[in-house]
């Protein structure tokens, strides 16, 4: 098996004629939601959860069986300019430790009953500085967004991306910029905690960069800014979306990637929701920007997914509710 | 086995006995937080939690093994007021459900691994109508709060109380006001979903039990404009606490029940989260009370425990990270 693109005017067309949910399973859905034994909109933001659910697997009364969590790690060059108070070399340690069974996504993921897998980006070889030239050829962006393509399991019944990279909160923070507009200031924001020197120079940094190149293609801008890690994730959020498969989006990093997707195709992330709004300066931004409203605001700022994986609880929960619950005729409850 | 008091005068000594944190697990879980394999403060509220939980547990490592949901279940004479949009033959009926495994709470008990038991209390003696007289004895309150008490299992590890009573809402802002000031307006909500008249009235209900009694003591109060499963919820709480067993609290009924307790003896919730905030009106007055910040916010408002039951999964999340990540030293990773 391979990924249906092999540039980026490709990735760009399968993007435009991605599928839609399917309307009579939504309908079906919603009828069946109206009947549970519970006063109408009752569950909240659950029975609007279960009947996007139900649309994207074409099935009015779903299961949540077999989500999947995939991490993807890269690092960038952009280090050179101090943006990260960690080196490099924690991005090829955390992997490990990934490995390992030892992070906190490791544990979320079997909390939840997802599988986890996880895909080192050719680490030795970080993305360019991209305060002196693309972080990437078109070369390397499309290898990037394949190997995301293909991590996706099209049996996969729900997708959470997740990330490690040293450095990316700056390249995301510049690909938002870059993608929805505004100011350095307004995306760069502490990542693994950087003191007020260090947050000056991401804003550099990112203010460098917009004035370096010509980002109007949202592709462009992730192939000049983002990294192997973002291409990955945008990659595996759109091949969720051609095998129909529901995603829950992380933080800030996740965010700007799928940024990319929704700025290319319009309703490109009508099959992803937002798990949970990041404490990272830019995201309750970019959240906006996107049009989401998290599931979840417990100020988490430590990506691998984790945010998106505690998020799989409630989606678990929207689901078991609308296709275990009974209906007001099955349970012979009065007012329904 | 039986409650260890007889009178509200003793089950108010009880209150004012009870057992604390364990500060040693406590101190030594907030340790092991520093060492893991993330960014100092990196998840957020689930590192909070992790460590209260542990002091709880008296367990600096602790795990979720065995959660139990308990729901009560109520009639109110003020039904007769014209305060709810459902009959109260609803709340037998909905028993019915919940035995037979078929409302929200079922499917959500099950998919956080938690036990459910439900307690129907005296379903054909509704409580008195509290516009015409005290809605119980002092015995009838005390049964309660004994049946409360009981139904929690000491081998639990976190509880949840549920509830279900035609007009309890009513019974609960009456509660409210009466415990922590304010006009019945402050507190009364839709409920189940009564129209504009509905919601006159139910103000009304409330405004005339203000000016009926003398309500300085919360038991008092909960004796005058309670309801058997308020006070059901109430007690198991208590037994909760005393057994040091972690609660989330759910919506407006639930932490009206346990508001009593709060303004009974001071730190009474000290064991106690809000799982989430309810759209029902009064609801965030209620948790700014209580000082609970809610760790969900999905529009639910059904009751049954289900706001709370969805939070067992964030709280199961925070004890899988804190008590199976490994930590900097272990995993050999920079910078810890």
């Amino acid at each position: 098996m391979q990924a249906p693109f092999t540039t980026l005017s490709e990735f760009r067309d399968i993007l435009g004629k991605a599928p839609q949910a399917d309307a009579t399973a939504t309908d079906a859905a919603q009828d069946r939601n109206g009947q549970l034994t519970k006063p109408p909109g009752a569950l909240g933001r659950l029975e609007d959860l279960a009947i996007w659910y139900a649309g994207w697997r074409g099935n009015p009364k779903p299961q949540i069986d077999a989500p999947q969590v995939i991490i993807f790690a890269g690092n960038h060059g952009v280090c050179a300019q101090g943006v990260s108070a960690f080196p490099s070399e924690v991005t090829a340690q955390m992997v490990a430790n990934f490995e390992h069974g030892g992070a906190a996504i490791n544990q979320l993921s079997k909390a939840f009953g997802a599988s986890m897998q996880v895909h080192a980006l050719s680490l030795d070889t970080p993305t360019a500085d991209f305060t002196q030239g693309p972080a990437m050829t078109e070369a390397e962006v499309v290898t990037a967004l394949q190997i995301g393509w293909m991590a996706v399991d099209p049996v996969s019944d729900l997708l959470v991306t997740g990330e490690m990279g040293i450095g990316n909160t700056t390249s995301a923070a510049a690909l938002a910029a870059a993608v929805f507009g505004g100011a350095a200031v307004d995306w760069v924001g502490r990542g693994t905690g950087v003191d007020d020197a260090g947050l000056t120079r991401k804003a550099g940094v990112v203010t460098q960069a917009l004035a370096l190149y010509k980002m109007d293609d949202p592709l462009e801008a992730l192939r000049c800014v983002g990294g192997r890690e973002l291409a990955a994730m945008a990659g595996a959020i759109a091949a969720a979306r051609h095998h129909r498969i529901p995603v829950i989006l992380d933080g800030f990093i996740c965010c700007a990637a799928a940024g990319v997707l929704a700025q290319t195709s319009e309703g490109a992330l009508d099959h992803a929701v937002a798990g949970h709004q990041s404490a990272e300066g830019g995201h309750a931004r970019l959240l906006a920007a996107l049009g989401k409203e998290p599931l979840l605001n417990l100020g988490l700022r430590l990506g691998e997914g984790s945010g998106a994986a505690l998020a799989i609880g409630v989606l678990k929960g929207a689901i078991a509710c609308h296709s275990g619950m009974v209906t007001f005729a099955e349970a012979g409850v009065s007012g329904g």
